[in-house]
C-alpha cells in the first residue's frame, strides 16, 4: 500500500498526478490519494467576504483560525470543487475513483481543539474559542479496504470528524501520515510545489536527496517552519511502521512515479 | 429499500429529515438519502460573481444553463457544504453516513446534453453549446449495496458523470427516480417545501392526498410546470417497478415517517 498526498498550493499539476495514479493503479498498485486545497480556499473565502484569519501562538507559530463559516468554505473547496475535479480526472483515466472526506464513514476521527491561544502585536495573550480544527487519531481502514478490495480508489480530503461528531479541519500531511501508519504503508509520498527538503531554502539546488532514519535528528536542527514539521512528521511515520517517506515535486510530469523512484527527499 | 429525496429549496428542515432517517435506519430500514441544494447554489454563485443563467426553450420551458464555472460552483455547494453538513448531522445521530456525488464510483452515469436550444425575448432561436447537464441512465447499485451491506448510509447528490467522464448537472428528482427504479424500491419519497401536489397551487388546502396509478393521466391534465414533471416522473417510476411514490413536506417534524405513513400526495 502507498499513500500519496498532493498539496493544495499554487503550481501543482493535478493532471500529471492523476496520470501517474492511473498508471500505478493499472499496474495493480494498492493506493490511496489524499489532497489539499488551501490556495483555492483562500481565494474563495476572500471572494465570499470571509477572508482567512491567522493567529500567532505565544510560541510564535502562525496558523489559520477556523471558525464555523471558514469550515463551510473549506468544505466547499476541498470536498466540493477540488475533490470532485480530481475524481472526474481519474474517471477519465479509467480509474474508478471515489471521493470522500474524513467525515464520511468517520474515515478520519480525532480530537477537536476548540480553544486556541494567541498573542497580539502588543504581546497581549488571550484564549480564542470556537475553533474547528483538530488532529486525526483514528482511521477507518475497514471502509477504505472495502472500497479498495472492490476495485475503487479512495480520494480523501479534510475535514475530519471529531469524537463529538463535529467537522474539524485537520492538516492534510498529518492525516495522510495517520492513514499511512494505520495501513503500515510501504511508502508515504508527500507532493507539494517544491522539490523536497532544501538545506538552503528556497535554493532548489540545495535539495537534500536522502535522510537515513537514524540521522533525522541532525537534519532537524537545520530545519525551520513547515520544513521542520514535515521532518518531524516523517520521523513519526517511520517510527510507527511506515517504510519510507518521500517528499516530492508535483509541478512536473510523473510526480508520483519519480518520487517512488527516489526523486525528491527520501527519508527511510 | 426506500429512496428519500430532499430538495434544496428554502424552508427545508434538514435536522428533522436527519432525525427521521436516523430513526428508520435504527429500525433496520434499508435506505438511501438524496439531496439537492439549489437555493444555496444561487446565493453562492451570485456572491462569486457568476449568477445563475436561465434560458427559455422554443417550447417555452425555462431552465438553468450550466457552463463549466456554474458546474464548479454547483459542486462546491452540493458536494461540499450541503453534503458534508448532512453527513455530519447524521453522524451526530449515530448513523454512519457516507456522502457521495454521482461522479464518485460512477454512481450516476448518463448522457450529456452539450447543446441546448433557446429563444430570446425577440423570438430569435439559437443553439447554445458548452452546457454541462444530462440525464442519468445507469446507477452503480454494486457500490451502493457494498456500502449498505457494511452498515453505511449513502447520502447522494448531483452532479452525475457522463459516458465520456465529464461531470454533468442532473435533476435530483430524476436521479432519485433512476436510483429507486434500479433497486426496485418499495417507496420513493420526494420531499420539498410544499405539502405535495395541489389541485389549486399554491393553496395548500387543495392538497391531493392520493392518486391511484391508473388515474395519473387524468391528474396530468390539470398539472402545470414542475408539478406536471413530478407527476410524469412518478408515473414513470411506478411503470418501472417502484411500488409507491410519495410527495411530502420537509418543512416540518417527522417529514420522512409522515410521508411513509401517507401524509402528502401518495401515488401508487
Amino acid at each position: 500500500m502507498i499513500i500519496v498526498k498532493v498539496g493544495g498550493s499554487e503550481g501543482i499539476d493535478y493532471d500529471s498526478v492523476c496520470d501517474d495514479v492511473a498508471t500505478l493503479v493499472a499496474e495493480g498498485q494498492r493506493l490511496i490519494l489524499v489532497h489539499g486545497g488551501s490556495s483555492l480556499t483562500n481565494e474563495v473565502a476572500t471572494a465570499l467576504g470571509h477572508p482567512p484569519q491567522f493567529i500567532t501562538s505565544p510560541s510564535g507559530y502562525t496558523s489559520r483560525f477556523t471558525d464555523r463559516r471558514t469550515l463551510e468554505i473549506f468544505e466547499m473547496v476541498y470536498c466540493g470543487q477540488m475533490n470532485k475535479s480530481i475524481v472526474e480526472k481519474l474517471q477519465a483515466r479509467g480509474v474508478n475513483a471515489v471521493g470522500l472526506s474524513g467525515i464520511d464513514g468517520g474515515i478520519w476521527r480525532g480530537k477537536r481543539k476548540d480553544a486556541v491561544r494567541s498573542i497580539d502585536e502588543n504581546g497581549k495573550k488571550r484564549i480564542i474559542r470556537g475553533n474547528y480544527t483538530g488532529t486525526v487519531d483514528e482511521v477507518n481502514t475497514d471502509l477504505l479496504n472495502l472500497l479498495l478490495d472492490a476495485g475503487y480508489l479512495p480520494v480523501l480530503t479534510p475535514p475530519a470528524i471529531s469524537h463529538d461528531n463535529e467537522a474539524i479541519n485537520v492538516d492534510g500531511d498529518r492525516a495522510s501520515r495517520a492513514t499511512a501508519v494505520a495501513f503500515g504503508a510501504e511508502a508515504l509520498i508527500i507532493l507539494s510545489n517544491i522539490p523536497g527538503l532544501m538545506a538552503d531554502f528556497p535554493d532548489e539546488g540545495s535539495l537534500i536527496k536522502e535522510i537515513p532514519k537514524d540521522k533525522i535528528d541532525e537534519y532537524k536542527q537545520h530545519a525551520e517552519g513547515r520544513m521542520r514539521i514535515k521532518l518531524l512528521g516523517a520521523q513519526e511515520a517511520l517510527n510507527q511502521g511506515v517504510s519510507r517517506v518521500v517528499l516530492g515535486d508535483a509541478r512536473r510530469q510523473n510526480p508520483v512515479r519519480d518520487a517512488l523512484a527516489g526523486m525528491g527527499t527520501v527519508i527511510s
